[in-house]
């Protein structure tokens, strides 16, 4: 497990018996202070023509359904096609396609043809274009609700299926590799994307060292 | 830079010629196919008693002003802080308390008295409880907007001041190195914390590879 250096790297902390050790804290201004959000194209057909662009503010917020926000510059042309047909697509880029992901972020479906970058194809809802080359994918359908601010608005779509490279699925187990995957992340803090790293814990477990 | 073994790692994609590799898909199923999420510590004030529980559905949705959402299972007890206060935080954890990060997702505010885990200090809000221990923390003032689902509910509130450990500034340079920080991500495909891997590609650069 490589993990990078730290001065005081304990994985359990309660061995040392309760002491922490402050840190001397700067005021930094107001931002987004988020190391790792996921970054995906977002795709949505507009006038039924699939475009695709990049968005860092995207996330789960609700299970049973499962329902994804994805929060969207109001200069964004990806909009119109999830209003028009009521569905759109999150499509999670490996680290070979950073430089498209990227690209889908830097120009606007207004001005450029997006629609010939990626191999498409459709799924369930029909409308929602999901990008072959990608290893997960999966198609939405907009709840109808939005959230609307000074620069972006977000919109809520329920996932209807989500599509993944069959090499990453092993039967009869849930989980998916996201080494395998070769999944990538925005770190907000220096404007890079990053590889994903090893893993330091198990979710809904790891705090049972603690005493839960 | 360490990368995942891949079968086709090609950085700029241009140069292969449009040649894509589509992949066999396979239907699996409805739930967030996101391999990197934050995982933060959101803290409110409870009767005067600060309360953090881990939150995975959290991220940015706008700019000028600066909002991030945290959207929370309506079973839990922070929300009723952010309500009595206008106020939140958002606490980004090191590799170092992924244990005690975990456990306050493992237990209940209502149950159990989380106040004494870590080294609570305030802000200017007065009212948001922030953790010394964590290398970057902010203070949000609850904007009012919610969004409502059938399992959680997203609360959204402006970041008013991000503060940051002394050593993860560099005078005159606004990023931070989340690397230094040691932070860390919530894969959902596995349920796992991550560390964050190495640096692969530049936010709203490396696209210009492509022709942009």
């Amino acid at each position: 497990m490589r993990i990078p250096d730290g001065p005081a790297f304990i994985p359990n902390l309660r061995k040392r018996g309760g002491i922490h050790v402050p840190m001397s804290k700067r005021k930094a201004g107001s931002f987004i202070p988020l190391p790792a959000e996921p970054i995906v194209l977002v795709g949505a057909n507009i006038g039924g023509r699939p475009n695709f662009m990049a968005a860092g503010f995207a996330g789960g917020v609700n299970h049973e359904p499962e329902i994804i926000c994805v929060s969207l510059s109001r200069k964004h042309h990806t909009p119109i096609g999830i209003i028009e047909n009521g569905t759109f697509s999150v499509n999670v880029p490996s680290i070979d396609y950073v430089v498209e992901t990227d690209y889908c972020g830097l120009v606007s479906g207004r001005d450029v043809d997006k629609s010939k970058i990626f191999t498409v194809f459709y799924g369930e809802l029909g409308t929602a274009p999901m990008i072959e080359e990608f290893p997960i994918v999966c198609e939405c359908r907009y709840t109808g609700q939005r959230m609307e601010f000074t620069t972006d608005i977000a919109y809520f779509g329920e996932v209807v299926q989500v599509h993944v490279e069959e090499d990453l699925l092993t039967p009869g187990k849930k989980a998916i590799d996201a080494i395998k995957a070769r999944a990538i992340l925005y770190d907000r803090l220096d404007n890079t994307y990053r590889a994903i790293g090893d893993e330091v814990g198990k979710g809904w477990a790891s705090g049972r060292e603690y005493g839960a």
